[in-house]
């Protein structure tokens, strides 16, 4: 009894269509990430965030004056509404960061009666979010919130408002590669998420409060930290060897590694890895050694599959340069993919069709229910 | 360029098994909703919320003991946490009642560090969900909260709540109804979403979050108050044939017709069309009538479609002689929807498999970026 159809069940829907985009294309064979129609290489270290989100958003690079516009816009999107402070301030100062983002972002977002998803609203949204962790990470520390400051650019005022002060034009370059580089991916579980809510006509902060509550699984962006804290485990790169073989014998698996799309090295993993090199030589010298290692032996198990260090891998090096901890990794990429997952939404609400699949009945045959009194 | 895949798209995967479920199936041919082996006939007004809540969470119906722990456990989750207590009093008196419970319920399962998804959290979730919505109600009149009665049943409880009295047996009895009928339905959108973010080992508060989103779309939950809009244009039952007549000649939609599924008369629908004949004659006349004209003309304009009354049609009506008003039709639904839900949540986390479908590319082929100070 499948409910009325004829396909076969595909689990993970892995292969399966579930939507066309003009915004971003995985190129796994190529190991090309496209954002409408650029490879991520020329945008890595080219581009502002904010020039990658105008392009997600409207398929084309803006010009000076759209430019500014754009960051003067999300600018002023950076306070958060008097129920969203309140609310951020009412949260146990253990709570996990991830859930705060879901919780202040749901408050930030609350409307009096249902509005389409718009751009103004896609740039309203981007704009809180900094603020959120930020304000967030520095109660943490027992500190007063910083105010933004519209004259900073968005990286650069991500790390204004977590540190009081501003960062070196080195940490706030590679905050903002960072930020573009995870900016969107193509058909991710989250990304799949806001446009299925946007497929019911629902709004644009629905949509988004439920990407990052997928983002939050570690099967998806809550990995990195755990790349962190298995390099943490094995210390030094001498150890990497042992410590991987004995892991993998203890049926351990290695953080970092695994991609269903990739057949080639991760582009971002690239860009991300040299950043490494330059601005976290310690982590890159453990990083790179437990790499080699892990690879090795991921390739002696199973020498069909292709290579597979994935973005979180080099990202946990990346983001620990700029300062940083590791409970802020999943959520500052967060930062990054709520202009994709707004691009997403728009592009749905544009050719909307409700994305509402079968399931394949697998319980029991009707029977009669046995009365209360009777039930052993 | 579809980033290596060889399937074809289908708007919406329409026909597309998105999971294998025991928890439900909507036989759409022959009109049945099946619950864990149960017809909805057979359950709708024989059973408790509390059992059927049981039934699709462990997938057989409880003895007396087990339904009395239950209904125990779901009484003392009643209470909201002091950050959800002070986020819900911190938002404004208009705000959409979903932006609310989408709000409040993420408070109110926010974590020190990712809880798997476990019945005991399903439960949590359920019994809170009321108490969100009555004290907002309440607030919305300018009256204080009622605490809850753990006496009470869970449909008991929640008019408890809203009115500050006992409602009539009769009513209760409509509500408890209702919110079987509702509990569960298949892999509709906001099931789907919550399967997808569960796929990414998420927390069960990110799912319902995301559930409760996508069930805000008209396109999915958000529709019974368009009903009664609709119905409040109408008036009477002798304008219902000019009226729809002329609707249809402004393209109009009528609300409450439609569905992807059903062949034959909605299994509920039909209880809830005789609910409103016994409870809400003076809907029921007018309902009744605009049914059989709205049918008619849909019938006139496609015969080749099935009849097509859908559950939101005479809901409306039901949860309007309970003495819900029209904004706290959607919200019930995740009243009762919740309990689907999260058993979802638990069917697929025990048999997972990250749901992450392909995008298919109709972006620009690669090229190289214009430097910002070339861009017209």
């Amino acid at each position: 009894m499948s409910g009325g159809n004829n396909s076969t069940y595909v689990p993970g829907l892995e292969g399966i269509i579930g939507a066309q985009t003009a915004i971003s294309l995985v190129d796994g064979a190529n190991g090309r990430l496209v954002y409408q129609g650029y490879v991520i290489a020329d945008l890595a270290e080219a581009m502002s965030f904010e020039e990658v989100a105008f392009l997600l958003w409207e398929g084309r690079l803006p010009n000076r004056a759209e430019l500014d516009a754009l960051s003067s816009e999300l600018a002023s999107s950076r306070e958060l509404t008097q129920a969203a402070t309140i609310a951020l301030d009412a949260l146990p100062a253990e709570t996990d960061p991830m859930d705060v983002l879901r919780s202040v972002v749901s408050i930030q977002g609350v409307e009096h009666r249902l509005a389409k998803p718009t751009r103004p609203l896609a740039i309203h949204a981007t704009g809180s979010f900094p603020t959120i962790l930020a304000t967030f990470y520095r109660r943490q520390l027992g500190l007063p919130p910083v105010k933004p400051r519209s004259d900073l650019g968005h990286a650069a005022n991500y790390l204004y408002m977590l540190n009081g002060k501003e960062s070196s034009p080195e940490q706030v370059r590679a905050l903002n590669t960072y930020l573009v580089l995870l900016a969107d991916h193509g058909m991710n579980a989250s990304t799949f998420t806001a446009r299925v809510i946007a497929s019911t006509e629902s709004d644009l902060t629905s949509c988004l409060v439920g990407a990052i509550g997928a983002l939050k699984g570690p099967a998806h962006g809550g990995a990195p930290s755990a790349v962190m804290d298995q390099l943490e485990k094995i210390e030094t790169a001498d150890r990497a060897e042992t410590w991987l073989r004995d892991a993998r014998k203890r049926k351990e698996r290695f953080m970092g590694f695994g991609h269903r799309v990739y057949r080639v090295y991760d582009p971002r993993a690239k860009i991300l890895k040299e950043m490494c090199r330059q601005m976290n030589p310690k982590f890159y010298d453990l990083a790179s050694k437990v790499e080699e290692v892990a690879l090795q032996i991921l390739h002696e198990e199973h020498p069909e599959r292709p290579q597979s260090t994935n973005v979180e891998f080099y990202s946990a090096g990346v983001l620990q340069a700029i300062g940083l901890p590791k409970e802020f990794f999943t959520p500052t990429f967060a930062v990054a993919r709520v202009a994709g997952w707004s691009a997403h939404v728009l592009e749905q609400a544009a050719h909307n069709r409700i994305i509402r699949p079968q399931s394949e009945y697998i319980g029991p045959e009707p029977r009669k229910p046995v009365p209360l009194a009777e039930r052993g």
